[in-house]
């Protein structure tokens, strides 16, 4: 190992051929203080990594395994894993018992109640949580929502790019008690990344080129739940208190998600301006959130390729009603982004180290 | 004229450089009751329309010429006014006067009241009503919402695609009191032809391709006011009485709107299915509209080119919230297929003439 | 069978869940002397034609059967065939054998020469031409050139879309012996629709939106070999005497073929109008082709939907080189809408029927 | 100025409201040996850059001044100009005459004889070129090409992203022997972000985005000229002794070029790997430049955001040509990234400073 390498953190990414791994490749291709020591993967394990990946051609060459917890102990410090949910939680529990810091990308770690978890991801193969005992020492990795319990953890439950988006917008003003928790509606938009690589005709270009559809209305994804429990945490409320409206849609685009979420003001005779307000107070000192002036909102096109955020709040006052927005890189912010940096929180870093590069505009 | 064209319905497109113009001329080649006898517009005049839609090339070839109200009474039965608000009012006084037989697809003549005209579209130009004495005489033209109206009218002021949508996917509901008219949520989305063919930096393609956003939030969009007097009908309230909140979103693909309606149910402990089942009645005899099957969910790519609406509603039982789903192609049954049909209600003539081609997909 | 139908044509599809399948029913819905009787298909058999084309709902509602060459006799005058290559050529033997018309829009029947079929499309499965002795009855549909031969045909190749728009492009070049038939080069860019309905990586949004890329160069592509075929004929050239460099691309768009060919003039000293007069002489009474003025140049965005060709042909002074160009439908022209025209000119129909509808712009 | 960036180069950008100006901005911000001191802008003076670019809030605050090229010599060491032909060669000239070091963007100084610049690029404004003088100074800016002359160069003519595809996939085979001068077709694709800022009907996303056209055929691009210059360099030919065909395109993507360039070989018999053998012997040490393995073909998807290049050659045997192929992004190693990239040379700074990222996938 070189001397410009030594006093690197050495990297694992497990499940490496998704666009989550991918895009943790090339982030942590320019971290200074993180290096890539081994890429695993099922299907795709034999083939070098910029096979699987042409744009790290040049770039990064290793040749992806076969997941190995003592390979992985062996040659790594740190762990990222971005595979499906209950093939997750395995794997997470073998590199926590081998004391590898754990960063997981799957929903597995991300609700802290393990019959939530069996309500809400239950299968037949995994009726109930596989490594449950690990709940209580998973992080919800949202730095700017709680940064103190990620300095020093071992297992990080990086969020979904959904709830990343939602509760950046929303959280302070619950937080602040300007809209009621009651009756909120989340309108999400996402590019087509967030459904990952397996091609599927929802996803094929001539069906999703022009077309824009929502899915999983009425209360069927996932992401309501981790959703729920963190806006109930930010309105002081018991866990299970909340019940928002969540509906996703599909949108011809790569990369993006724009969180809109609908709110019932506490007092309609507030000042338009105090959530927007909120927002800046809130976000003030935070490295990668942006609220947009008075008058402008947020665009994905704006943070692509990006850890930042653009975040916005307005009044509707005919209707007496709160639209916060928010806009971020679902495979950043949303994901392979806000991994790092949370690993960076819980190393005691700079939260911007590997994240500083301006979105890609356009 | 031939013999074959001679019980054709004469017909003048007045705007016809913009997109409505553009496909009020595609439309109206394969109508076999009308026939397209002159196109006029401001800055295209003395250039022949296929110049300035070379998708019309070998199919019409007219000369553009300059507006004149004259000119259109003697060649033409029926006129199609595609032009801005205010400037359409005066048009159409114009052609009213002289009895030709008028479809307005401005704004001019969809509110009742010219107080509401000034308060959402009084300019420094036209602070109120250039015609307010023609709005007792407009229809308001959605063929499913006052079919009867149309029948006979001289002035049909066709509908935005944004209003289409959301009175199509939600009024049924209001109608059979299922859900409340307080606090209703449209989230709509469309594609940039909704914007015109006016080049600007909101549709340059580098800037919209890959990004979402929001615009006119906050209640600023002027088709929240004919959404809510429409609304309002259908939920036999008084005019004024009902406040949407509507946040209309661009979107990087060229047609489509969806509109997603959030409504709270009058009676939470309703069957799940009762919400499918009156759009199912409502639009049981409607050549234009389908309801979707339980579990199907409308995709704009699915209607694009036609004058079809794909419609569903869901109710999220978790949340106690009803979603009503409505998509259509935004030039098309969002503006100048709607119009065809409004002339065929008019006239008597089966609504689907010229209207029967199937969507486009893929 | 109801009076208006009592005289159209029976036709069945098969091969009916791909997309010129689903491009033939929606094409045929609006041909006057034509109606589907039957739709079958292999993997797709007892769904509903609109539950795998969803925008066919209310227009089109058939059950998909598996394939019967017995039932589509006896229910069927006309069958379009939609396959693989090999697969096609059994199922067109089969039609043959009992006086089914047949249009074939596989690559099986599309040559002349059963070794070349077996050098190009040789597989393990089928080595040799599965239906050879029906090859010298196969008339090449591509109407403008093989008109005469098509009156009347039973078994019609429908070509494929890289070799109609290079052949409309170029072969009235050829033929006037204006251009060399030595030295060819097509370079064809495709939108992701003419990869089929096969959900793939390459044609996954996120990888195909924002990237454009050349496939099976370096002659690779079947295609290349009876554009060589046609070209030879037009060049009046024994068959493979001409050899041609043809680059295929794929684009990040649904539909559209736009072919260049580059071609060395006969003669550089010719007057630089001489090209485009070619082109204006061959296509002057051609109901779907349109020569574009001096300066203007294809676009696929302008025939979109429709059987229209746009070609254009222009000449390099500084480089002596001819350019000439075609845009067109890969999915009408290119395949389904031209497989309707031939059937047209095999019947004495107005090659029109059921295709003139105006391009869908934009 | 703070201790870090007191060793850093002060640069300023001139054209900062444009794309490339954009890009210079937000590639720099991640250059550790470049300070962007000054922004300036003709219509955007007296904004911010991040009102102007709203993907740089948070990242770059300066207020956009007017061009004044005594305040760049006071503030700046270093000026990019990233302006119209013509207006460029001004501004240059007022900079070189204050000995700062330039970086032009523009045409202006990429053709050695200043006849060529009048026949290509006069106007009725400029019919001789504005600053002659400086012709024999400039260095035309592909490092891989004129690594040497760099070093130390006052005034770097960058060029265009369309020849420095054309120029990096041929010049080595050239160079090399292997293909002839004579007879050299490109065909060029192009994202519509080359197309500058300014909206227009042509990058207007509901024209643009489904379609596919070529333009300035037949010799009218002026970028020809400079391709031309360049490889007859690389062939060792006088200038103007080579005539290329150059047919660029417009696609429905906004970033990225790809350049087919077709060329006869001078040796039919040679073994068909010696083309791609030649780029990579000529690349074996370039670090922004891949020679993608046999069988694999460039895609712009893969370098896009970064400064690298895709290349690979093909032979085909059949209709003995080559075929080379090079991809890259005509933001970054198409204008600002190469510009940046000779900065680096000039100063004798490793040249991947600030370009080191790795391309943005998906």
């Amino acid at each position: 190992m070189s001397a410009a390498s030594s006093d690197r953190a050495r990297v694992a990414i497990i499940g490496a051929s998704g666009y989550t791994g991918g895009e943790l490749c090339r982030l942590l291709l320019g971290h200074p203080r993180a290096l890539v020591t081994a890429v695993m993967a099922k299907r795709a394990a034999g083939q070098r990594i910029d096979e699987v990946f042409p744009h790290l051609r040049g770039l990064l060459t290793l040749q992806i395994e076969a997941f190995d917890a003592d390979a992985v102990a062996a040659r790594a410090d740190v762990a990222f894993a971005a595979l499906p949910h209950g093939e997750s939680a395995l794997v997470v529990a073998a590199l926590r018992a081998r004391g590898v810091i754990t960063l997981d990308l799957s929903a597995d770690f991300r609700l802290h109640d393990a019959a939530a978890w069996a309500a809400w991801y239950g299968s037949k193969e995994h009726p109930e949580h596989p490594a449950a005992a690990l709940l209580a020492e998973a992080v919800y990795g949202i730095p700017e929502r709680h940064r103190a319990a990620l300095r020093g953890a071992g297992l990080v439950a990086v969020p979904g790019c959904y709830p990343t988006a939602s509760i950046l917008a929303i959280a302070p003003l619950l937080a602040a008690g300007l809209v009621s928790p009651e009756g909120l509606i989340i309108d999400a938009k996402s590019g087509a990344s967030g459904a990952g690589r397996t091609p599927g005709l929802a996803t094929h270009l001539p069906e999703a080129a022009e077309g824009v559809r929502a899915y999983k209305v009425g209360g069927a994804h996932r992401h309501t739940a981790e959703i729920e429990q963190e806006l109930a945490i930010a309105a002081r409320r018991d866990a299970g208190a909340l019940a928002v409206t969540f509906t996703p849609h599909l949108l011809p685009m790569t990369r993006g998600i724009l969180a809109c979420v609908y709110a019932a003001p506490t007092d309609a005779a507030r000042d338009a301006g105090a959530y927007r307000e909120a927002l800046v107070a809130a976000y003030a000192h935070e490295p990668f959130i942006d609220v947009l002036p008075a008058g402008a909102l947020p665009d994905t096109a704006h943070v692509r390729g990006s850890n930042r955020v653009h975040v916005q709040a307005v009044y509707d006052a005919r209707a007496r009603r709160v639209l916060a927005i928010a806009a971020l890189d679902n495979l950043v912010k949303g994901a392979s982004g806000q991994a790092i940096q949370c690993l960076n929180a819980a190393r005691g870093w700079p939260e911007t180290l590997g994240l500083g590069a301006a979105p890609l505009f356009p």
